[in-house]
């Protein structure tokens, strides 16, 4: 009782599952839960493009904006495929449904497996990163920054764990004030900027920095190709809608296509205004101080505006693990549902959020903080990788299913493994985006993973190869399983017999072991009382006072060992063994075994633990069956 | 199999309980394993007394030989002591047996307690001691002291699990080696300080320290008493035969008080040798060299006999550990029997070693170096306190016995609670000096608590009686037990009698679940499966493959509950507790609970805990007995 008012306070009280479809996100808050982590990626993807460009020289910054349009573009691809794939799979699922249903089990597992390391990172990576703006403000807590990052991820466990409603509308307001704040600031900056309704124009600062590096023909593109692939993080979290589609209220997939159009919209707005602005503005990427801030103070002054940008900034950046809370603990689902994680994983927990799915996610991301000692620059060559990899998978998954599509007739529909599919009037159109998609995320990933390969890419090029070994082994053991349990053409005989008789070791005559010979007398005609005897006065203690209670121990045939060892456990063992290999074989052997059961769990340390050995030691055997008896003490201790 | 190959390798094949008398200790053994800590403590007694008599000038060391003389008086007194506890308690146990046989359960205690927190210092400390003579030979090791303790540690845990023969055979060495080449340096230094056959004299050095305190009447007698308390140290150890009797070969308690005859002599003309040749030639006490080491040099020159008496004196050190592990376990063996530690304290392991006593205070021990970091003089305040306290509670035990002794005519016997007494002419005599050592002691016992209060005493004397408090709760428990597993006017009819009812709570038709019911049947009349369903497709599937084995299904009941949260442990324990409750108060209710066995630990990690859940919950009901069907998955995982 007192244990569940505990969690209660903690969680609240559990939901009925049929409350699930009002415990759903409505479009305002699933925008705030889902897109945190890709609007956060905008306080950085523009400066990302330009800190490559500036090895060129301050001139070769001119460039952003080109190169900032072609991210653009990806995005736009990006967003298209996946709010296709959200219509065509209602159920969520993202890149890992898609894959396994266009592209077979590896290619989903490896979607999966490139998923959850990113996710996993998503949240080590951004809460050390806010924990970072918090530890530069007030220097004297960067000893604890290890304690204070833990303790983020604690809260936001623990608001996860009370619910997606309730998580949804906390959070709601620090990614509505950042984009307003950031759109604000553009909004001034474009007016600013075209002079009109009579604005003071921005003055505009040409500082030449010179080339570190001189590069040309091949090694200028790879140059540019680099500056690209570090704009693309403005494409992280793109995919998280698609996972958790079922997260919405119903129209379940309309609601979240729709969701992923804003969304999209408001991230391509706040990319494209920025890049646009820091580089008409001349701004310049420097070690101290973001493209973001410099761009707000150039703009709008050290004002109200600047501290409230660089406050939600700080706040965004924390909660990009939000969204990651939202969908590691949904892939693992999806992989749990088909016996590629632990089952329990699939479970609901009180709140009607998958409760285990969050409580690894914040394990093994507070792992690695300590791990990386909540230095998020260590750890981001490994991020941003795996999102690349899933989208690449993703959207040849998508290019297969409009193959698919592109074959039917109109009015012709066809039933996937997990979907219904119709036919549709673009579909060869849509399938050479997919194309293009897939090819331009794989190249990404490619330039990531070959440029940050010795930075630490590797690990993760480690790690996504043992998930998938993991993933095989887990559905290798449930196969296992399953055949065992299998009822098919099983008959009555099949099932072991139960054999007459029931063994009952003792150690000494008392009210505990009078209870157990009792109920084993129920059992069978056939009781036998097992007492080891390990010296003479202990053999005539027993005998003595099993005399003295002749109405129990009628009929019931008393078995001593002579044993000149203390460990008594072998040789009871090795007894049972005997009847059930000997006496009975093929059947199955009751042994009753009296449990004590001290009130308070310290009680049982001051007992020997032959009981419970004996026990874990019988398991073993497929063919014995143990009764507990239990014995309750009334005891403080 | 392979489990018991290491341990046999590790500490050997078990011995039986018959050969318990072939493995205990002859005299020459037994005084190696109980002579190194007393002998060891000559090491430094001397210097003990010097250390504060200097505090009054160098001349002041004169009263060195006198205090000694003291000290050595009381050495005697308590020998005689122990010797008479040996002869009246052969069954071993020292103060606490003494205590509790003339003065009752809480001074008994209070000695055991003491001496229990006495012997784990000695390990603490010596080993310490032992650690910093290797670190000063060899200071780059000074970093990992505390692993080079531990690992001491375990060799010592390691060869005393291995036996009481065995380790009596491999400390023997060091012990003689020490004690042989003390008696040679002092044997040359009479001789030559006699200038007898024509010896060269030793060079008499007057080396003039100043007073550093200036006292005067009673502070004069307080540093005087004060320099005893210091070389009272030599009696540490001096009881670690009268509690190891039974560790004898038979005649075990004349053979102990042969021994302690033996190693009083022993420690006596060592303590006396370096004490008179120490003051005759002048030596003063240093920070850097010790007086046994100046007085070898002095003696013998810095030849070989100086390395050997410098190289045993460190393993003698270290080995006064060794005492403690014989005698540790023989107190908690003692305290275990009479159920004021855990019962399982007094079993002996697979060589006749008390293993449990060996592995707690090895434990301990450990934790006690790694919190003061192998640093022995931070740990050197809390030692010796409770060997003083024992002391003076043996003593006033002894004199209690005495007393009942010398009410005896001659020819009469009497029994006591644990031994049996005899008339005996010098009982009078004997009591008057044991009234002295008790008194002393517990005087001493009092200086050594009072002048190293502050310095970390205070902790001995909280932690004595918490161990009481401990010792008295644990012994509350067991007269529980006792009361509850009492058989004392019990009839057959007043065990529970058995309910006509099996539940078997079920989540799925399978080849285990009706493994379950199969058994189940054979039970009883009245069998219910019992199923809690979470959703419409789950009952539908359930009552499709119930109908599906009608030939075991067949006149059970199946009970299905629908529920509308995802825990399901809650509604199956309420059920099963009314019908215990309700239908069959009084009862014993039987519930039999498939266990899902997978052939490796890791496999149990994939499967829901729901079945070990229910199990645990159903322990905290005395009426309802588990019957545990196990099902095993031929599983690599």
């Amino acid at each position: 009782m007192a244990k569940t008012n505990i969690k209660e306070i903690l969680i609240g009280k559990p939901f009925p599952t049929s409350m699930d479809v009002h415990e759903r996100l409505d479009k305002v808050r699933a925008l705030a839960v889902f897109a945190s982590d890709p609007i956060s990626s905008n306080a950085y993807a523009t400066e990302a493009i330009m800190s490559v460009l500036i090895l060129l020289g301050s001139q070769a910054l001119s460039i952003t904006m080109p190169v900032g349009l072609a991210v653009a573009g990806l995005v736009l691809l990006v967003v298209f495929s996946y709010i296709q794939t959200i219509l065509h799979y209602p159920g969520g699922g993202g890149a890992y449904i898609v894959a396994k249903d266009n592209l077979g089990r590896f290619p989903s597992l490896v979607a999966g497996a490139a998923l959850m390391t990113d996710y996993i990172l998503t949240v080590s990576v951004s809460v050390s990163a806010g924990v970072r703006a918090i530890t530069s403000a007030f220097p004297e807590l960067f000893e604890f920054r290890v304690m204070i990052a833990l303790g983020a991820i604690a809260v936001l466990t623990w608001i996860n764990l009370r619910g997606v409603r309730e998580s949804g509308t906390i959070f709601a307001v620090p990614t509505y004030a950042f984009v307003s704040g950031v759109w604000l600031v553009i909004a001034i900056g474009l007016v600013r900027y075209g002079g009109w309704f009579g604005a003071p124009p921005i003055p505009v600062v040409e500082e030449i920095i010179p080339a570190t590096v001189s590069v040309t023909g091949f090694a200028y593109a790879w140059l540019i190709l680099r500056a690209f692939a570090g704009g693309c993080t403005a494409l992280t979290g793109i995919e998280a809608i698609s996972d958790g589609v079922q997260a919405f209220k119903p129209p379940e997939s309309k609601n979240a296509a729709l969701t992923m159009v804003a969304m999209g919209l408001m991230a391509m707005s706040l990319f494209l205004g920025i890049t646009f602005l820091s580089t008409h503005i001349g701004l310049v990427p420097t070690e101290t101080d973001s493209i973001l801030s410099q761009m707000t103070r150039r703009v709008a002054g050290s004002g109200p505006l600047y501290y409230w940008v660089q406050f939600f900034t700080a706040m965004i950046l924390i909660l990009a693990a939000n969204t990651a809370y939202q969908d590691f603990p949904r892939i693992s689902y999806f992989l749990a549902r088909d016996n590629f994680l632990p089952r329990w994983m699939q479970n609901r927990g009180d709140r009607l959020v998958f409760s285990s799915g969050i409580l690894v996610l914040a394990l093994i991301a507070s792992l690695l903080i300590i791990f990386f000692q909540a230095n998020e620059i260590a750890m981001l060559p490994l991020y941003a990788l795996g999102v690349m990899l899933s989208f690449s998978i993703s959207q040849s998954g998508m290019f297969r299913l409009m193959g698919r599509i592109a074959h039917l007739k109109p009015g012709e529909t066809l039933q996937t493994e997990v979907t219904e599919i119709h036919y549709e009037r673009n579909a060869k159109w849509k399938r050479v985006l997919n194309a293009l998609g897939a090819t331009v995320t794989f190249s990404v990933f490619i330039v990531l993973a070959s440029t940050k390969f010795l930075d630490g890419a590797w690990i993760v090029l480690l790690i996504i190869p043992l998930l998938i070994f993991m993933f095989y082994s887990i559905h290798a053991h449930y196969e296992r399983v399953s055949r065992a349990l299998s009822t098919r053409n099983l008959t009555a005989e099949q099932l072991s017999e139960v054999a007459d008789v029931v063994i009952v070791p003792i150690a000494d005559v008392h009210r505990g072991t009078l209870r157990a010979l009792t109920y084993a007398r129920r059992l069978s005609n056939d009781v036998r009382a097992l007492c080891v005897v390990t010296s003479q006065e202990m053999k005539e203690r027993l005998l003595r006072r099993w005399a003295r209670f002749p109405s129990i121990t009628e009929g019931i045939q008393l078995v001593t060992i002579d044993y000149d060892y203390r460990d008594v456990l072998p040789p009871i063992v090795e007894y049972i063994e005997r009847v059930n290999n000997i006496e009975f074989p093929e059947k199955l052997t009751t042994v009753v075994v009296p449990e004590f059961v001290p009130t308070y769990a310290i009680g049982g340390f001051l007992h020997n633990q032959t009981a419970n050995r004996l026990r874990r030691e019988l398991r073993k055997y497929k063919d014995i069956v143990v009764i507990d008896i239990p014995i309750h003490i009334d005891s403080k201790i």
